[in-house]
Formats: structure tokens, sequence, C-alpha cells
């Protein structure tokens, strides 16, 4: 069989750490397995070196911003985006480095090879770069020598050879496309969780690990805060049909499997329940219902790269109309002064903002075929007396928007009334 | 004018530091000056990553050896090597990427190329690779649109794509190499002193910084503790005739150039005098005077890799002879040792040791055209009533070796004898 294992910053975050992986990957090839392992950074690293290059800049220019996957100076050139590129790939090739290293030390056969010597061929989109191909010409090479090859995550180089990084959890998406070009049975992502749960276990105790789900499922549970894989890894392993597996990378417990639909899925009606606390809601009451108004609102959200989540609109009397969404709590502020700035070529609308909101999705393949989910799930709130704000659905998901202090009752309720709980 | 500067890791061992390097960057430029940089790790850098890989291994076999440029554990292949370089040439990624940072930050043009961008081509001996060649066309190109181009010194690769390490010090090396396949118009190595002196200025306070040294000059004091510049590099640099320049980084002091030898130098009796403290001396009295017995015992020294520098021997009576050796006094021990077990074919010679010498070396053009030299010196420590235990001679230094106790005196009676005090 031949395997992609990716460990992520957490199971390689000391030399022990990395002892024990190393002791993994010789048992596995002991068993008869190829293995290809794709490492991340040690725990902290690839902050430590962007410390380093905000503090540089930090000096003669504004302190850096959060802007997508990294913070960088608000004087953000493209020759700076090379050059952080270049420094921050460094951190996975130290890994690489010293996993090889440690294999070979208990008797096994290894190799790193970094972004330029694994072939992954990317654009030129530093920070956030695209995979464009893989050439596996040294790849097979290697694993036909008998050795585990192990390569450096989240880094690729573009046609002037150029390193380009893939953003931040870019070495699922390695991981992941290395296993589609390899044709790998199995890309296993090794992590310090043992699997995708049907909830968080530590809101909810009697939540269990799931064994098999679909891509379509993962992607609604990734998006919602089981946060265990990227969603853009997962989006990659359905596009090429690459079996994942989510697992710890602690001991041998099975994990949780992550692959084509199959026809036997749609019976489970829901396979998990996900709450997302950093989430805040912004009401504008009175807005001209006129085309062209509405789309002022969320170019004026887009332009700040402010991720909007939920959208409702209710037409409105008067030729007005009131609209609610959502943003990152974090964004509030900045999307509460856009929208102030906004000329709507009237009357102004009222502006309000609720920072303590809460979203609960339910999500399942089975909702697709069985009616009635919603229902039940508004009955199973309603017992509990939990008041529902917001409400947007999906084919496989339903989320609602409920005050936080109901967040955690919420989810146990829905959990336990759609018996996901053990046993 | 086309420079090559080079920064050494006490030079770009902080932020602060950095910064500095990118504001003398930039005011080259605004001279008119086209620059390709050359920096080292930051200061401790290579030591931390060698000592992770240490420690990754020491667990499991014994402790590494000093042996060679690196600190590498006793099970030593060439597997493990290719990965101490992979690693270990990070170093240099890191501070090149900041570099640049740092430039564009104040406002100027840079790019940071690594030993795979910038062309230099290595065989395949890690951690003490040879350049084969350099493809500038890259180099070229940056240059041409304005950049001041900052290489990550002290690697390259291989035909395969392997990071290759040129050895401690490789960094010079790396500048000089790309001084000469660039045709540049000089090469600077920027460090924390600022120049080479006639004489280690902390031991004689007259000691004066020379202007213009030849490379022969320069090599016969850079193997002798002037330890401003590898040797190797100092070798490169006179066979491709690149002209050298050794600076401080701190300030805009002129350094000592290091250039071809030209007429009126030979004018100059002595350029410098040197102290090397940490050496040891191996006395055998009574070696059989058969011929290849006396290889037997550099024969022995070689295969532990000990660096013989001074021998002597005299012819001896009865068929035997006395040979008398240096070592560096940390391999004294293992030294001894291999002498003991030598089989000499007959009764063993005495063996002596003595670690409480030290040799001080006059280097000059001048000695090949004038005699006396020699007699001179002998007389001027003869005046200070100093014992020379020990003589060796080339075309253009002589080499004395005395009791450890009378090292500075004999520097300075020599230094201020041959008149090389500052007026």
């Amino acid at each position: 069989m031949l395997v992609v294992q990716k460990y992520g910053g957490s199971s390689v975050a000391t030399l022990e750490l990395i002892r024990n992986c190393a002791l993994r990957c010789r048992a596995r090839v002991a068993q008869g397995d190829r293995l290809v392992v794709v490492v991340s950074a040690m725990s902290g690293e690839t902050n430590r070196l962007i410390a380093l290059a905000n503090e540089l800049v930090a000096e003669t220019h504004r302190v850096g911003v959060t802007k997508g996957p990294y913070v960088v100076s608000a004087k953000r050139t493209p020759e700076h985006e090379r050059e952080l590129d270049q420094l921050v790939a460094t951190g996975e090739v130290v890994s690489a480095a010293l996993l090889a290293m440690a294999i070979q030390d208990v008797g096994g056969r290894a190799i790193s090879l970094v972004g330029s010597q694994l072939g992954m061929q990317t654009d030129r989109s530093f920070g956030r770069a695209r995979i464009l191909g893989i050439d596996v010409t040294r790849l097979h090479r290697e694993l036909e020598r008998g050795s585990v090859v192990v390569c450096a995550g989240f880094q690729g180089t573009d046609a002037s050879g150029d390193v380009t990084t893939l953003g931040r959890g870019g070495s699922d998406t390695s991981a992941v496309a290395l296993a589609a070009a390899l044709h790998a049975d199995v890309c296993e992502i090794l992590t310090d969780v043992d699997g995708v749960y049907t909830t968080d276990p530590r809101v909810v105790p009697s939540a269990r690990k799931i064994p098999r789900l679909s891509y379509e499922e993962m992607l609604e549970l990734a998006g919602l805060g089981a946060k265990v894989l990227q969603i853009r890894s997962v989006e990659l392993a359905m596009r090429y049909g690459v079996h994942l597996c989510v697992r710890t990378s602690f001991d041998d417990r099975p994990g949780t499997m992550i692959v084509p639909e199959e026809p036997d899925m749609e019976s489970v009606l829901v396979s998990g329940v996900a709450l997302e606390r950093n989430e805040a809601k912004v009401t504008l009451v009175g807005v001209p219902d006129v085309p062209g108004v509405v789309a002022k609102i969320f170019t004026a959200m887009a332009e700040l790269d402010i991720v909007v989540d939920m959208i409702i609109q209710n037409a409105g009397v008067d030729g007005r109309a009131d609209v609610t969404f959502t943003v990152p709590q974090s964004e509030l502020d900045r999307a509460a002064k856009a929208i102030a700035a906004v000329q709507f070529g009237g009357p102004s609308p009222t502006v309000t903002t609720d920072s303590e909101i809460c979203k609960i999705s339910i999500v399942g393949l089975g909702m697709r075929t069985h009616a009635g989910v919603a229902a039940r799930a508004f009955s199973l709130l309603a017992a509990d007396g939990i008041n529902v704000q917001m409400v947007s659905t999906s084919e496989i998901k339903i989320s609602v928007v409920v005050h936080e202090r109901y967040g955690e009752l919420a989810l146990r309720a829905l959990h336990d009334g759609f018996a996901l709980g053990a046993g």
C-alpha cells in the first residue's frame, strides 16, 4: 500500500515527538507499506519567523495588520511577500530534515525533499499559492530505493524557482495533492485529535467519534469549527477522490475516514453538530428597497476583506427593507464603521450590532432525502426555551443563530435530540 | 562599479544590525554602484541547528565528535550528512530574506537568492562541497532590474538539486566565487574588525592596520591566527584575481585591500607578525632511521584527521633519528595515544609531549629578496633572552616555536624590531 501521512506542527513540536514519529514511520514500513510523509513546521516556528519579519519592518513602517494567512506589514508589496515566503518556508525544511535524520537514526532509510526537490509547482501568488502540478519523478525514484520520503509541507516553487507557500494549513493541501499525484491508497492526516467527532467533546461529553464521513459533510463541518482539516484540502481530496483519514499521531487508534459518498451514508440523518462562537451580527433597519443598494453593503465588506457568513433580507414595507448578516466578532468594529460610511442615497438605515451571538450547524447527508430535520431542530430548541434569531439552510446543513448564553445548551439539545451520542 | 559584499554572522546578528546593513546597502547603491550581498546566518543560528540535529541522534546513538566543519554523530552516513546540509543551510536563507526585506523597507529594491536560485553548482561532498560553477543568468537579470541581490552564503546545490554547504566560513568562499563569476570590481568582506593588522592589537598596542597586502602574505597570515578571512577564499581570490577588501560593517573606515602582488610590495621587508597559541609539540627520540618509518607517524596522524603543522627531523646517530612536530593543543592526547600504538619494528622511541608552547610567524614578500631576516629575528629574540625551540621557513615566512610564557614578549619584540608599529 502506498500511504501519504501528514504530521502537523504539534506532532513534531519537540525532538522527542519527532523521534516518536520516526518510530511510527519505521513500524509502518515494516508492515510492508511505502511511505511519503509531509511535515509542518515545529509548533511556534512559523510564528517566530513571521514575528522576525514583522519586527524588522515595524520600526520604520507601521505595525502589520492581520490579513489573510499572514500578519504582514501595511507596506505589502509582491517583493516583500516573496521574501516572506522564502523566509517562512524554512520552518518546514527544518522539521523535514530532522524527521529524515530521526528515521535514519532508528535504522530506516529516509530522505527529505523541499519544495523545489519534490517537484511541487505552483503559481506566483506568494502566501496563498495554488498548486499547478507535481513532477513526481524524483518522488518515485526515492520510493523505489525504499526510502521514506519526508516532504516539507506548505511550500512549492514557481516557474522561476522562487519559493512559494500555500497559506496557513497548507501542509494538509500538500499532503492531499501528493496523494493525488502519486495515486496513493490513503492520505492520513495525523494530528493531536483522534478523529472527527459528532460535536465538540469538551462541551458535550457524549460526543462520539465518526468512523466514516463523506467529503460534503466534512466540508460543512470543517468550515464550522471542527478545525481538524483545512477546507481547501478536503475540496482537493474530493476533486481527486483521495481517501482521507484523520487520526492521532500519539497512538494507533483508528481515526475518521473521509471518503466519496456511499449509498448507505444517507441512512444517517445527521452526522455532526458544530458550534461557532466568534460570530457577530449586524442589523440594518430601513434600507431603501432599490436595486443595487444592498450590494453596496456587501461591496463595502468585500473591500475590507471581511468574510460575511449568513445573510437575511426581509422584503420591507414602504419601499424599505431590513438586512441582517453575520461577520467574525474580530471584524465587527471595522464592519460597523464601513456601514456608517455607505451612501444609501436617502435617509440612512438604523444600524445595530450584536456580538453576543453564536451559530450552531447541523450537518448530514440524510437531510437531502429526509424532510423535517429543520422542524425537529426547532422543536428541540423550543423545548429548552431557546429563541432562534436567524436561520440559513443548505442541502446538507441547517445553521441557526442564538444568543451566546444558549450556545452550549443548544448544542447538547441538538446532539442528543438527534441521537448522536455514544451507544 | 560592481561590488560583491559579504556580511558575516556578527554583522547580521540582530534585527537592528540587519537594518544597519540595509542602510549601508542603500547608501552604496545611491553612489551608483551595483551590489551583490552575501550573508552568513545570524550569529549562533548555525550552532543552534547543529545542536538540534545532534540532540536528535544523541539519545539513541553516541554523542557527536568534532570532525571537520561540523560536530556530527559518530553514525556519519552520506544520508545523514545530506540532511544536515539541508537543515543547516536554512540559517543563511533566513538572514538573506530578512536583509532583502530590510532593504525594501528603507526604500531600496532587493531580492534574496538561495543556493538553487543563484545557480551555485557544487559537487556532492556534503558539509565541505566544492564549487563547480555558477550560472549567473538570474543574478545578471536581477542586477539589471536594479535590485540589490542578497545571496544566501555557504550553500549551493548539486546536480540533482540537493542542498550542499561549503563548510564553516563558506560564506567568504561564496562571495569570492560570485565576485569571480560576475567579474566584480571588488569583493568586500565586512566583519567586526576593520582590517588586517600588523599583529594582534590586543597584545601589541602599536599594531597598525595594513592598507595593502598580497594574496601570498594574506595566506600566510590567515593560516596563523589573523582569523579575518578563510584561507580557502583567499586562495580562490588569488586564482581568479579577485580584489578583496576586508573592512568593518559598523562604519565607513577604509579596510585592508588584498590584491595581486605589485612591484613595490617587496620593498616592505615584513608585513605582519602573528602569534598562534593553541599549538602543542610531540617529540620522538630514537626513531629507527629506516625508510618508511617516519611515514608511519604521519600516516597515523592523517588517519585521525589531525593537522600536523611544523615537522623537524634530525638525522640521528646509531641508525636512530629524532622527530619533533606540532599539532593543535586539542588533539594532543589523541596524537600521543596514536603514536604509542605505532609499530616501529624495533625498540620504540621515547615520546614526550609539551603543550606549553606557542608559534610566532613573520610574514613578508620582502624576505624573498632581502637576506638576513631570519638572523635579525633571532637576534631580536635573543636580546630579550627568548630561547627558540623550533624553526621552519618558507619563501615569505619564518615561524619559530618558543615557550608559551614568552609568546607575547616575542611578538612585541619582533613587531617593534621590524618597525611595524604606527608612525
